[in-house]
This record gives structure tokens, sequence and C-alpha cells, in this order.
């Protein structure tokens, strides 16, 4: 059992769809860390003028990622606009990176892991969406 | 004049309705400030537990103003609906906390305080989201 | 092969020590997550008042912990200075955490696991600290 | 008044040292923003596979600021170990990033401003952990 499943099991309050929001939790905190590696990655190659648009998008994406997935382990006194509001920033910036990431993923291994962890966020946070919608 | 504006000012590139992007970055972080400053404060109260809704909603106004001012920091290569959907979640993590302070302002005056500062990012935010579409 | 250190492997540069920084890393993102979650779940329990000091420690070590985990993922010209002073805070923020977490361990699962993931981060930074000096 | 320094004299606690405090809490969000704004301006520089190491400190140092700026707003139930050992972090972080952005503050404009402000949060911070000592 993940850390984040063991630490809703044993919240006070009865948690719904615990296993769309661990999963959404989980996908948050790994988009933010991969996000931060591309835009590191991205600094130290020798192309780094032409991965200017790569690193923007992912130092937004591992800022909207890190803030959604406090916001989304948070499971006292929840306000759903927020949730809603948040969620649809987080699937709109994953979309935008793994979109820019994906375009270049040929030439960077580290964009094209980064690419496919934004979609892995995008439908964790979409399917959590429909679900609470 | 202020630092975000020398900032903006000394960027390579040409910074579109500056004035309403400084209004908001500064927002946003004062906002972020106040609000871990008042769920903070509400922790210290005596009636701590007739706070809970106050804390909650403070932690994640402040994650998602922080996000906001960091994102919103950045000029180069912008992904406009990125920026559209998280000023939209930040209006309503504002507003949702500036809600909640407002209920018992006359109770708490970090709580009058912070509610003010939360309506003064949400508007920031809103005058931005529609100069910008 | 976990998402860190797949991003490791394909950093432009050759990064020493890559598996005491993945160790590292992923215990940073951990905690973050898990002091996160544990100061919610305080924060829902009828005797909040009694657990102030928990939620205290638990956002600090949160925000901590988030912030070394950016900082570790990035190798491209690191500063060795911040890298040391950072992991010695980080340690200092995960032992106190824990020393709480674990002083009422026996009536909350949610602070025992948050103490074993404090203990757990405190020794992957000082690995990692060791073997950088 | 600034809005910290109304938020810590509406503290339930008394708080000691308040206004080293609020000098600390604004220069650290303040170096923050500055730091986020350089490396932005520095990844839209025609030169910017130079200016790598600058865009790097400013990351590290904007996290560690925005972290450091969280913890100090806090009043209620701190840790005294953890707030000595943050501090020095975070002195760090401003000096390694202020070398590095006055090394070339006669290039660029942005770099000469966010370096005065790095070394203005430095110096808060200094203030602040010899008054606590």
């Amino acid at each position: 059992m993940s850390v984040t499943t063991a630490m809703l099991d044993n919240h006070p309050n009865d948690v719904i769809e615990s296993d769309l929001i661990t999963a959404a939790v989980d996908a948050c905190f790994e988009c933010a860390q991969a996000c931060t590696a591309c835009a590191d990655a991205c600094l130290a190659e020798e192309m780094v003028a032409e991965l200017v648009r790569c690193i923007r998008s992912d130092l937004d994406c591992a800022d909207v990622c890190a803030a959604t997935g406090r916001v989304l382990t948070r499971q006292t006194a929840p306000d759903s606009n927020t949730l809603a509001a948040l969620l649809a920033a987080c699937i709109t910036a994953c979309s935008a990176c793994a979109d820019e990431c994906e375009s270049h993923e040929d030439m960077h291994e580290h964009c094209r892991i980064c690419g496919e962890i934004c979609r892995q966020c995008q439908e964790a946070c979409r399917d959590l969406i429909q679900a609470l919608a």
C-alpha cells in the first residue's frame, strides 16, 4: 500500500473516490518532479537556446502540479469549486507541457519521458474531475 | 518603482499589460503570505476547532496564489491557455477564502485583513484575465 | 526503473552519486506529501487543539522538503554550499517533525506513518550529505 | 502599516522581534519573485547559453526563499532548530545567487537588480538569525 493511500485510509473523514484521489495526488507529485528535472536537463543541453519554450512550460507545469498535489491531498472541509478550477488548470498546464515535450521527443529522451508523465497526470486529473462532477 | 515593475521593464521581451501583470503578481505574493499568516494565527486561537474550515481555505489559497504568482511572473514563451485557466483557479480560490474569512471577520482581525487581501487578489486576477481575453 | 532515475540517467551531465540523489529526491517528495496529509488529518481530528504543534511542524516540514526535492532534482551548475545548507535544514525539519509525530503516534495512525516517512527522509538526506562531503 | 506587520500584530501569540521577522518575511517573498523573474529574463536573452549558471542559482534561490518566507511567517509553536537551519540555508542560497548575478550585472540590468534583492534578503535573514541566537 502506498503512503498516499495509507494516509487517506487513516484520515478522520470518510474519503470518497479515494482511489482516484490517490492516483491524481501521486501523478501531480511525480509530474512536478519530472518537469523540474526536464527543465534542468534542457538547461544543460548545448542547444538550450532552442529549448526555451520547453523550459518555460516545464517550470509552469511543475508549479501548477505542486500546488494541485497539495490541495488534492487535503480532505478536510474541501471547497468543490476551488478543486474543480484547479484540476482544470492542472489539466491545461499538463496538456500544454506534454504538447511541447512531445514535439521534440525524438531528440531528447528526458523530454519524451516528461511528456509521458504529463499525459498521465492530465488523465489522472481528468478522471478525478469527471468522478467529482 | 517596485521590484516587480523594474524586472518587467528590463525583460528582453516587450511585456504587454505590464501594469496589470505587476498588480496581479504583487497581489498573488501578498495573498500567499497573508493566507499563510491567517492559517497560522487561526491555529493559535483557543477556538481553533471552530476555525478548521478557515485554515483549510487559507492553506489552499496560499498554494494557488504562490503558483499563480510564479507563472504570472514569467514572460518568456507564455501559454495563454495555461495562464487563463490558472487565473480562473486563483480567482476561485481567493473568492472561496474571502467568503470564509469574511464570515467571521468580526471575531478575528487576522481573518478580516486576510479576507480583504483575498478580495484584492481576486480583483487583480480578474482585471488581468479580462485584459488578456 | 523509477521516473527520477530515468530522468537522471538521461541528463546531459554525468551525475555522480545518482542512487543517493534518487533516494533523497524521492524521499523529499514523499515526505512533502505525507506531511501535508498529516497536517490535514490532524485538522480534522476532534482533539485538534491538542495537535497544534504537530500541524505546525508538518507544515514547515512539507515546505522545506518540497524546496529540497526541487533543488536536489537539479544537476546543472550546482552550488555545493547551497546544497549542503539546504540538506542540513531538511534533516533538521524532518527530525523535528518526526519527534513531534512519534510523541503521539499511539493515538493517531496518520502521525505514526508521517513520523516514519520523516525519519526515512532524514536518513536519505544524511546519506547524501555524507557522500557529498 | 504593511500587511505582514498587521498580521503579526494580530496574532494570538506575543511575537518577539516582530520588526526583524517582518523584514525577513518581506525580503524572502520579494527575493522569490525577483529570482523567478531573473531566471525568466535570462531565458529570453539571446545569449541564454552563457546564463545557464545564473538561471540555476535563480531557481534554487527562489525555492529556498519561498519556503523560508512561509516558515518565518508562522508564529505558532515554532521550532528554533528548524528556523535557524533554514535561515542559514537561505543566507547561503541568497549569497550564491547574488555572487552569480553580480558577476555579470554590467550586461543585464535584471541580474543587477536581482543581485541587489538577494543581498537584501541575505542581510535580513542574518539580522534575524543573530537576534534569535
